[in-house]
């Protein structure tokens, strides 16, 4: 029982885990940006959609384009964040255990794209899947081989 | 009566003043561009709202998303522009002449996202006291002790 | 025959050609991007356009908002482009070839603020013209003088 | 002995346990990307001063520059960052909880100056102690008071 | 003699002046930013020259790599906000006021380049006295014709 | 003979051809910005190994400094735009003609880095020859299928 508590609580801890055992040779590298952005388009789709339909006030239209703006903005961060790791992070060695990292890389940056021209929560939590997909790639890569 | 006029005509210098006197031991500091970044948040403010509130054109709500995303870099700008006197200008011996230095800071650092949040005249004109206040608080320091 | 479709397909090579013969003591300018950037800020004209104007969706007015981005965002992209020209490759001594150089210049910089303020396929196409008529110059700029 | 190595496991996630019981009401706040920030002007420290010291190569002056525009560039992004959750997330209400707040804020930001403006291990060090502080303060602020 | 006096002190508000008679019909300009630049890259050119020049520590290389960056940027800076005076402020009119105009522009710009490739007091000087003069052009275009 | 100098013609018109028979569906892609920043990587090169290596002067150190600074943006530029045609440009069906697609974007990223890392002509030749074969890729997937 404990072990699985301990293994549950082990799952908790994705980039805290990754970050601790880095003995970066080469750099710092970290999903959680990507994450956070993915995180943000998220929450723009919601709140755009909780905004008013009928008759928006001026304040209403102020933090529609403004949320649209965010959104824009992080799409595109997380999808700079997800290119960081596939061209600077990921090496050829890589390839052997990942055979369809660039697949995953390159339907990652394009459910970026998508979130920038939709407003969709099921895009967004495609964009969210993606990420974590990619993170756990990465976590696989950085854990010693036995 | 000329020692009056002169003391208005002074009056009308602060940066100007500032600037002269300064000798820059450590780097050029200036209230300024904060100064004109928060009248930027007031004019943007004074534009939204005289656009056409019933059927606006394409123009119309063209120049709606470029003044909403104006207001949002210059209130940007000049959170950026006081942060800059609030970490690297002020010291800790100012703390004794300025104690509530920090509270005015961050009270002024918060007018700056109230007013990316909203379209008000009396937000934007909240703004502009507090950078002048600012301002005042930057030229004093300025001013040698006699 | 034979010379006057060599002459045609010649003329067809404009960037190239200028980046062909280009010596580059000083740097590399080419007035590409320029070009695209007018071409784009057409592209969002049109595509704004295209777009339903009685009772717009959410993912309308989302890419309403992003197209006025993108179309700031180049026509400024167009100006700086441009600016470099002048400010940077040209030289005292073609004022004598080009007299009206600054003229054209300030122009067509001109006409970025127009598509910035406006939604009009006119505005567009003149930046064009005016970016086209700069493209020429700075390629007259290259010819060695026989 | 299982619950404290239960309480250590767990003192190993902050950022992570954080975001997952963040409810995000106003935003997403994650003192991650400033921590990520401050190891990696640790890092370029580290490898500026493992850089040759006598007949540098130009490989060498060349990552040296690029190693100072990194740390700066990080020394930026890391009071970007405290900045941001001192401004935005950090409410009146939270100074009763955290009275030196203001202070634990303007120290850290004074020391991502510092960084930038010198190569030391031990600048870089309290840099990364200032932000796991700020980090506590966050996850405080988080955690609801029984 | 007072007369003289008032003379000698209104001389000393430029910028100030003009942005308290300006109605802004179309916008807010201020040579400012400009000025502040320019006074940055001198700043830097001193600093720079203040730097020992025999074995430099990692320290003193540190910030000539940083004051570098620093002189390219204001330099940068300088040209941009010139130019948005050029580009965006002055309409064809002016030009019978001033017939120089684009010259005066264009060599102001010129010596921004200058100042990024050089390491020089005159070249600064000359920048700093190219913005003055545009500032008093400025002025000048804004003071009504009696 | 006619023919084979009128083919040699036409191969001399990558990005002009391509961009007259674009019909833009989806947005204008060009591969000249990624070419023009890897030819600024190897002009950067170059003038780096023509600076004089013994007792350089403080301009020739500012020259180095800047020259390092532009390599290194315009690597990142070239690899900014050659990851916008792989991620927005091309699509699940441009697979089937080019297999190793993903292969060859990959390896142009990392010679982006590589640029950055090195000072090496040797280097920059091989980016320039990366992005001139994505050029060649981008040119056949626009010509029509007969």
């Amino acid at each position: 029982m404990i072990k699985r508590m301990l293994k549950y609580l082990l799952s908790l801890i994705p980039s805290q885990q990754v970050y601790a055992h880095c003995d970066i040779p080469c750099g710092i590298y970290d999903p959680k940006p990507a994450q956070i952005a993915a995180a943000t388009v998220m929450r723009m789709v919601e709140k755009i959609e909780a905004l008013p339909k009928e008759n928006p006030s001026v304040e209403d239209r102020n933090n529609f384009v403004r949320m649209v703006m965010v959104k824009e903005q992080h799409a595109q961060k997380c999808k700079e964040e997800i290119l960081i790791l596939w061209t600077d992070y990921f090496k050829p060695d890589h390839l052997e255990l990942f055979p369809d990292l660039h697949e995953k890389f390159w339907m990652a940056a394009k459910l970026c794209s998508e979130n920038k021209q939709h407003v969709s929560r099921e895009s967004a939590q495609k964009l969210i899947d993606a990420v974590n997909e990619i993170t756990q790639i990465f976590e696989k890569s950085k854990t010693p081989v036995k």
